[in-house]
């Protein structure tokens, strides 16, 4: 296996943070983008709360109200013998017959900075500037998963915004992680696992997504972009594979490295065991055509740590840093509950991919 | 009801035209866009063929191959008491154990031109140049329901492309309708009914869409553009209704008309009881914003040709032309099968909205 897990993991744990408000619980600090300021290392961390509740017969399904800022949070409960509504996944989904139509879910993630030194030691930032809030309708169930694209002296940031209208991708951007600038939805629902590029290709922005639909399983595609905020010439990129490892969907990761043989992409696959990472080699003058995929994981949910929490045996990384031509820094999410980091070798995981 | 029927209906029907190749049937040439050239009509219809059956055991489920062009066609049969497969509606989806992990149609759809001198009495077009053929990986299961916008001298067909790899919204323009121009794909699946505005609104093109995904029923959402081929700046316009006729999904049909109180917009929606044309009032200056909407269908399938079909009691409506300020024709598919035509007065639609 080319990727080395640090001896520090995990780098952060909800236990790291308060509760953003009364009555609710920290359930998860994880799934954290990762980028440079200068000399710090700084993670763009997913925080997941829930309200408290010590009766399992009952299901709080919380949602904020986003007409102030910071957004309140308000929460029904739901009775778990509630045949309108199906709670076997942590989506909760409204049954045929129910009037309500869309789904909910039991907890509300929000993003919030970290910082190191040496990218192994990170203390979650306190201050009000470092934590960035749902502000819209799209965003009333929460942001999640961030990507951070250093493009020049600018940082742009997908996200995952997620609402009764669906989950979309969002634009943020900032120079200094203390401003940021909002630039809506630029996919509409249901998409997310987007990530851009570090720098144009034929003068147009690049962007990997992950579209989803009954209609087939998810995959990763490309889009194109002058001004990073309108997207299009969508192309198809990688599909999951039947009888494999990666064969119920597949989503990229964090922004692709330039090689000298391609774009490197980290991507994450869930199969029938849970999640796991994959490598796919994109072409340097055209992204949208792979030249080589990992044919098995390169990393599968083995610690404590990542085969136990709020969903078990999830390895899930949307953050990197490259810290010379030759090694890589992958933080990742263990079990949708804690940041962790990783170390691998450029070329061994070139020379893994089939 | 403000609306009335073509005496003349349906105008197009499937016998009007030879299937394009041997061993094809045609079933359908409904669901047109429409507009003006010169002193002429012409209507954009989609021309559904399937391969000839007449085993009810078996179901071919066709494809084009687009490595030429015009497509040749293949085609596949199942077996109707094939368990991998699901076979209770038009679509043919894989059941759960299925390797195979995408739909699959039973029928080929293509574009062809036809024209009129009066907008009532049509002919279709039996030149080569007057077909728009499927060409790429994208619409291997064909391309279906253009909605056509006259932006000065220009026209942009925005058509839904579909695949083994989704329903997604591409991108035409053209002319003359006899050369035609691609843009690509400009949303990614699941994405229909996609319709651009006649004319920019603060300097940007403005498109409604229809995105679709398990989260929540679909309903209609807008974005904006600066050359129509790249779309940012989604918003969500208007859902389903619980307990109404437009219940379950709605989407816009032809592009929107500018009155004086605002943008008009015919959509479908479909309840339990099939599909129902209805109209909603969008503000002129932001038409993310809706000022009205119609509380009843102002069209329900009624006569024969829109109650049995390919697909029973379907009207939709994706071609409209504006006659003079106070008058609407309308082109609209009926049950799936043909085209047929309609008057309004817009005065009349606007009154009859909450």
């Amino acid at each position: 296996m080319p990727i080395e897990r640090f001896a520090e993991n995990p780098l952060l744990c909800p236990a790291d943070i308060e509760p953003s408000r009364d009555g609710f619980e920290v359930i998860g600090t994880f799934n954290a983008g990762a980028f440079r300021l200068g000399d710090r290392y700084g993670l763009l961390v997913r925080v997941a709360e829930r309200p408290v509740n010590d009766d399992p017969a009952l299901v709080p399904v919380p949602a904020f109200d986003t007409r102030s800022y910071p957004p309140t949070a308000t929460s029904e409960t739901l009775r778990r013998d509630d045949t309108l509504w199906d709670f076997s996944t942590c989506v909760v989904s409204p049954a045929k017959n129910n009037p309500v139509q869309h789904c909910r879910l039991t907890n509300l993630s929000h993003l919030r900075i970290a910082w190191s030194t040496d990218g192994r030691r990170f203390i979650l930032d306190r201050s009000s500037g470092s934590t960035i809030w749902p502000d819209n309708q799209f965003e009333r169930f929460g942001i999640e998963d961030a990507r951070v694209t250093q493009i020049g002296g600018a940082y742009c940031i997908t996200y995952s915004a997620v609402s009764d209208r669906g989950i979309c991708v969002g634009l943020l951007s900032t120079t200094d992680f203390r401003l940021f600038a909002r630039h809506g939805i630029i996919l509409p629902h249901e998409n997310k696992d987007a990530c851009v590029f570090p720098e144009k290709i034929d003068d147009e922005y690049v962007m990997l997504h992950r579209p989803s639909s009954g209609w087939c399983r998810p995959g990763m595609w490309i889009a194109r972009s002058h001004d990073l905020t309108h997207w299009g010439r969508h192309e198809f990129v990688a599909a999951p594979r039947p009888g494999r490892w990666d064969s119920r969907r597949i989503g990229a990761g964090p922004p692709p490295v330039r090689t000298k043989d391609g774009w490197l992409e980290i991507y994450h696959g869930a199969g029938d065991d849970g999640y796991g990472l994959g490598a796919v080699l994109l072409d340097t003058d055209n992204p949208a055509r792979v030249i080589a995929r990992s044919r098995e994981p390169v990393m599968l949910p083995e610690t404590d740590y990542e085969r136990h929490g709020f969903v078990d045996n999830v390895v899930f990384c949307n953050g990197l840093i490259q810290e010379n031509d030759a090694e890589l820094r992958l933080y990742y999410g263990g079990a949708d509950t804690v940041t962790a980091g990783a170390a691998c070798i450029v070329r061994d995981l070139l020379d893994s991919l089939e």
